[in-house]
């Protein structure tokens, strides 16, 4: 095991009305509030209501950046902290999924300082101090509600660049399992893909072969997120299957699962992000399709470990032999995310095999910043081929 | 899933020389510090000079409290509350098992009040404030490193009483395996059989029958107690074996396995208690009697949960019907016990069967407070029958 340091100091709230606790909690980090969200779901689903109601009820005067969307923009966070610093906010309560979530973390950390907040996700200047985020999480997915992460779009140079800070953390997240039966089959299904995929970077790309601690947690959470997605896609307001798949997702990014590994990479977010960034296909989808041809491009040098998480994650399969197992894990989980009904291929999403020299190139600013150096165009474009 | 607040700010550091660190942490929350540790090993095995050190270089004042014992003393609390008075004592720093850190837990919360402490205990006084803990781990075991409860056993009522508050997480606690290296054989499998036994209390005694994602957790983490207690019995100087160790016995007990499972008790502890308020055996080895006996007890009434243990953890075992699974999870138990030569009877701690009516009775204070309130003197009887 590699040494560590876990420290999350982020106060979860789960379960039915929770959301109740949304005013109070604000409150406790300031009286001025920025209210953060997306375009349609909450106030058609009632949601909007309740929070505003209760901010309100607690004393917050909030100002408002509705129609925030998935794959969160710079733009967007611009006007947040040009808010922000207008209405001299002192905490940002984000009402949303991972998107509305990293947005508000960004607008909390530019908010404080005069230079542009893409420099902070370039490197070219440090976090030193952010305003406080609170939030309710309306999709399993991102793992933001309870991570030190934030990944936005810039929609000048398109580039999905992420990183993550210890001043990050929002200070308390409410997850009410309620607040996701509206989510649709195909974002559910994503969703669940989305954590799959970031138990998968850490399970994949770890150096070191003696972690049976972080394993175990791991194939358990990937586990989870399968069986708790086909719940909730079976029945939208199957309250466990909700829970279920809503704790999976908090948990499988929340630095529990890295603790111990050294240091993990995260690839297949990499060329996700580009795919993201130069089509605004949902990170869930894209995932699925790059998840894939990235296991058989490492069947073979990975084929051990592949094979090691299929007899765990799909004892029926049986595997016994570590080649074969690998193929037999990776047709597995492509069948799963066909029964989810996400799309395995570059085609399903729409995206010609001529475009991935440019969806390539597109990794090496993030490839750099990730210092992911074995990633060269050359390494993305072959993981690419075999997408097709 | 039931309702849950999780929210655990302990700073975690660990690994390979992370002691260092000890100073400056400890530094951050005060400069007038009292040391508290146990007996002999850390004056052996260099960590008390290591450590002295480096609190000395971190330019904290020390006074301190040594010879800390296990099933840690109300007397010794006392003691060095009083210091901690006389030192005006900011910060407390503990370098020991879960006994020490225990004795700093209920120090930070005396030393500023003006009534006796064991009113803590008892429900009689609530805690308002207490002085920041650090703590260097030195037994893979109690998870008091990360958690908020904490356990003393008062001498002179011979009651060993425990609670858990909010205020009582250490603020940071280093967890260096290399300072295990020194365990013996004997505490190395009990305390492998007290982390156990912390995840057998929440997983057996929920009554929540839908949370998988905690199943898979906490089965996880039995099966890496067991599998990383082997190793350090057969070479006590493996370092990933110690790590696993003790990261497991930290997430054991720190709010994840039993957060969304509802209420749940520690009946096993409540009767292992009074074993070792009254006899003074080592906590683990008593509680290896009683959970076999309290397994043993509820063999009928549970055969399907304990089935579906068993089923994971001991995959070998072939289980198919839940009566006779629950009977072949037991009895696998048990010779993984006698394998680790942990006693599996009274008869092993020295204890008659004619004490069994005195023992019972020492439960009734403690079941009072945890609520446990099925747990009557007659059936805690029942189930030190199936100890002998």
């Amino acid at each position: 095991m590699h040494n560590f340091v876990f420290h999350n100091p982020t106060k979860i709230l789960f379960g039915r009305n929770t959301i109740d606790a949304l005013g109070p909690e604000s409150r406790a980090w300031g009286q001025r509030g920025l209210l953060v969200y997306g375009r349609h779901s909450i106030k058609d689903n009632g949601l909007y209501a309740q929070v505003t109601a209760g901010l309100q009820a607690a004393g917050l005067e909030i100002a408002e950046l509705g129609g925030v969307r998935s794959n969160p923009l710079l733009s967007q966070v611009r006007e947040g902290i040009r808010l922000a610093k207008e209405h001299q906010t002192e905490v940002i309560i984000a009402v949303g999924g991972g998107s509305v979530i990293d947005t508000a973390k960004a607008i909390g950390a530019g908010a404080l300082v005069e230079h542009d907040v893409w420099k902070f996700f370039t490197g070219k200047k440090g976090i030193k101090q952010t305003l406080p985020v609170t939030t309710v999480l309306t999709l399993a997915a991102s793992g933001s509600e309870m991570n030190s992460g934030m990944v936005i779009t810039n929609d000048t140079t398109l580039e999905k660049f992420g990183f993550g800070h210890r001043l990050l953390y929002p200070k308390v997240s409410i997850l009410d399992p309620e607040a996701t039966f509206t989510v649709p089959p195909d974002y559910t299904a994503y969703g669940a893909i989305d954590t799959i995929s970031h138990v998968l970077e850490c399970y994949l790309t770890t150096a070191d072969p003696d972690t049976p601690v972080q394993d175990r947690l791991m194939e358990g959470l990937i586990e989870n997120a399968m069986t708790a997605c086909e719940r909730c896609l079976l029945d939208p307001c199957d309250y466990n299957g909700r829970a279920n798949l809503l704790w999976t997702a908090t948990l499988a990014l929340n630095g529990l699962t890295a603790a111990g590994l050294g240091r993990v990479g995260f690839p297949m977010h990499l060329i996700e992000h580009s795919l993201s960034a130069l089509y605004d296909v949902p990170h869930g989808a894209g995932l699925a399709v790059v998840i894939l041809g990235w296991l058989q491009h490492h069947a073979d040098t990975c084929a051990p470990r592949i094979a090691d998480l299929g007899k765990r994650i799909f004892p029926s399969l049986g595997i016994t032999h570590a080649d074969q197992g690998a193929e037999q894990t990776i047709d597995e989980m492509r069948r799963w995310f066909c029964r989810m009904k996400a799309p395995v291929t570059l085609h399903d999403l729409g995206i010609p095999a001529s475009d991935i020299p440019q969806i390539a190139e597109n990794t090496k600013g993030l490839a750099r910043l990730w210092r992911l150096h074995d990633y060269t165009p050359e390494l993305v474009a072959k993981v690419l081929q075999r997408c097709l």
